[in-house]
């Protein structure tokens, strides 16, 4: 069995080193230039994701397509549906690739969502304000990640500046084309989570414990599992969601939804991920079977695993450059990740897991472990 | 870091599926014409072991050599230590090629080892079956693996036949040359254990619980770690024996040694493994750190991670054939090893590792097991 996989990332990588076992040969195709980190585990061709004929050599290569980042074009996943398998759907990725619909598509399910309004002009935004007041946060509707593409209205009088930052124009200058930007009503959370899920082909679905995370500039910096103090209503609230969502869109494979834990642990929808996603990697050494794997036993339609937690785990990213290595290892319960990248501030480079029986031991190790793996994101 | 390994089998396999989250890349080096199983982490080049030069230009793409099969000739081993660090040492492969260097060298560390008697012709036969008695085993005292190369001797009248079948020539005709064998005196053993050491270049060793195994056929069918009912001494016993060994050989990396459980728990040395062992399988999934991950920690310079078992873990190979996938998944916490190797009776071509909190449930799974994973040596 031959998995084509779109990206050739540090996702792509942890994908083909939890297929391999499974007797699952993964290849890939990216429109990156530089060294991948997949490519440690399968060949990478490189192509654009507008050349069809390009996409049609490698899935001729390929019993199954998946993905391992959101913003493949939603038009190349349904060129290659109409030869393969793509798993997840291509439904998934409009969902994804859209803060807008994607805010519609759960609000629909019945799950809170931040209120938000579709922005085109400042006169959208104007109203918007009023609607939803200050602070609020403006977005790119499209192609936004690790805190990119948005920027915080304090007061409606931050709007003209917010406007102009993302749409790259001078404030106040007239402007034609639409601004395809997003208002987020301000949530004011408790704490970040996440669920990863996973649905099989016969429609069998598996869920890993809740996840706390912690994110520094907008980018993932710690998460936790299973989240601490917890009552069993947010894990199931979550997984309701999660199962809506996935039943909806009929869907295969790992989807990820980011939740805001609000008062009274009630749970907000902040967006979705429709692959493995980096509050999951815990689940390598912290579950009984990892996210990885679990999406490549979807995708191929074999049984999913067991997502029951080992002990607790706690995952720190290692954003910009490689910790020491024997520094970490040396730390018990210590695993370390390293991408096989070349050191950029801001970049997730790697990551370090560690597993304890409590969380009072991983509290501890947090805090030795902090000073010892980077997070630079300072150019 | 590179790390070149001399064999590409599924032992280099599971050496570089888990050297790559490290960051560590691995080269393979093999005789062997067909795919190899470990060619989906790292390039293979094939060449022989006796051409230093093809054996030179592998070494100068790798910081560090190691090797994943212990008929790697020593003489290769030590060309390349001039150039390169070779760990485990050479002297490490002198000694498990040999049945007679082995057991010398166990006895004189003060291990209990079967009786034995170096054979090079009849008159040492009916000797050593004088001094040993009936039942015995002659083995070839080299290259042996997987119960090849061996055949009981039930009473003195069976020494001609056994002779003829391991010399390959007829019983009774005179022969000029020594015949290279070995006599080892039958040990009426309770039952079958292995203990996994790891040596780093630090000397700070660590030690996998005690393994429990079962052959049939004499290829290694069935292994449960920790291994049940055991008194601590036995532990101690086992780990000393494998110190022992590993500080007079200034050993670096994983060393297994196989052992009998004779009655009183005592322990005598059966053979010992200068890599990765089969019997060590069960560590990807059932201890904090494989056996794959602490070798190569080891012979990169890296801390030893921990030893410690998660829960109990049964491993069974699959010999011959691969068991259906979806068979085997649909076991909870059952785990798929799939080496991407040809079917072919005798075979190792894969392995299934369950984990459960206590023995009465793996005892359970093994009896649903055993039916799915398929055991096939006859041709």
């Amino acid at each position: 069995m031959i998995v084509g996989v779109l990206g050739a990332g540090q996702l792509g990588r942890m994908l083909g080193l939890a297929a391999a076992p499974l007797g699952i040969a993964t290849r890939f195709y990216d429109d990156a230039n530089a060294t991948s980190p997949a490519a440690c585990i399968g060949p990478v061709t490189a192509g654009k994701f507008d050349d069809f004929a390009a996409l049609d050599r490698f899935a001729s290569g390929c019993d199954v397509i998946t993905y391992e980042f959101e913003n493949v074009p939603v038009a190349a996943a349904e060129h290659l549906a109409k030869s393969k398998p793509v798993w997840p759907p291509p439904g998934a990725l409009r969902v994804a690739q859209d803060r807008v619909v994607e805010k519609s598509f759960f609000r629909d399910l019945g799950a809170a969502v931040p209120g938000f309004a579709p922005i085109d002009n400042a006169t959208d935004l104007t109203r918007a304000i009023e609607q939803l007041d200050t602070p609020a946060i403006l977005k790119t509707r499209r192609l936004g990640y690790d805190g990119k593409g948005q920027t915080t209205v304090r007061t409606p009088a931050d709007a003209p500046a917010a406007l102009a930052k993302l749409t790259g124009e001078a404030a106040g200058a007239p402007t034609g084309r639409p601004a395809d930007l997003i208002l987020e009503a301000f949530v004011g959370f408790v704490r970040e989570l996440s669920i990863i899920a996973v649905r099989g082909q016969d429609g069998a679905m598996v869920f890993y414990p809740v996840t706390q995370n912690w994110h520094q500039h907008g980018i993932l910096a710690e998460s936790m599992a299973p989240a601490a103090g917890m009552l069993p209503g947010v894990q199931d609230a979550a997984e309701a969601i999660a199962r809506r969502a996935m039943e909806s869109l009929g869907y295969v494979g790992v989807l990820a939804i980011e939740l805001f834990e609000v008062v009274n642990q009630r749970l907000v929808v902040n967006e979705m991920a429709p692959r493995v996603h980096n509050s999951g990697h815990w689940t390598i050494e912290g579950a009984v079977t990892s996210q990885f794997e679990n999406h490549m036993r979807a995708v191929v339609g074999l049984p999913l695993g067991s997502t029951a937690p080992i002990g607790r785990s706690l995952m720190l990213n290692a954003i910009g450059e490689m910790p020491d290595a024997a520094a970490v290892l040396r730390v018990p319960n210590a695993h370390l990740h390293d991408y096989g990248k070349a050191a950029r501030p801001g970049r997730k480079v790697g990551h370090v897991t560690v597993r304890r029986e409590d969380y009072e031991g991983l509290l501890a190790v947090l805090e030795h472990l902090r000073p010892i793996v980077p997070f630079t994101v300072e150019a």
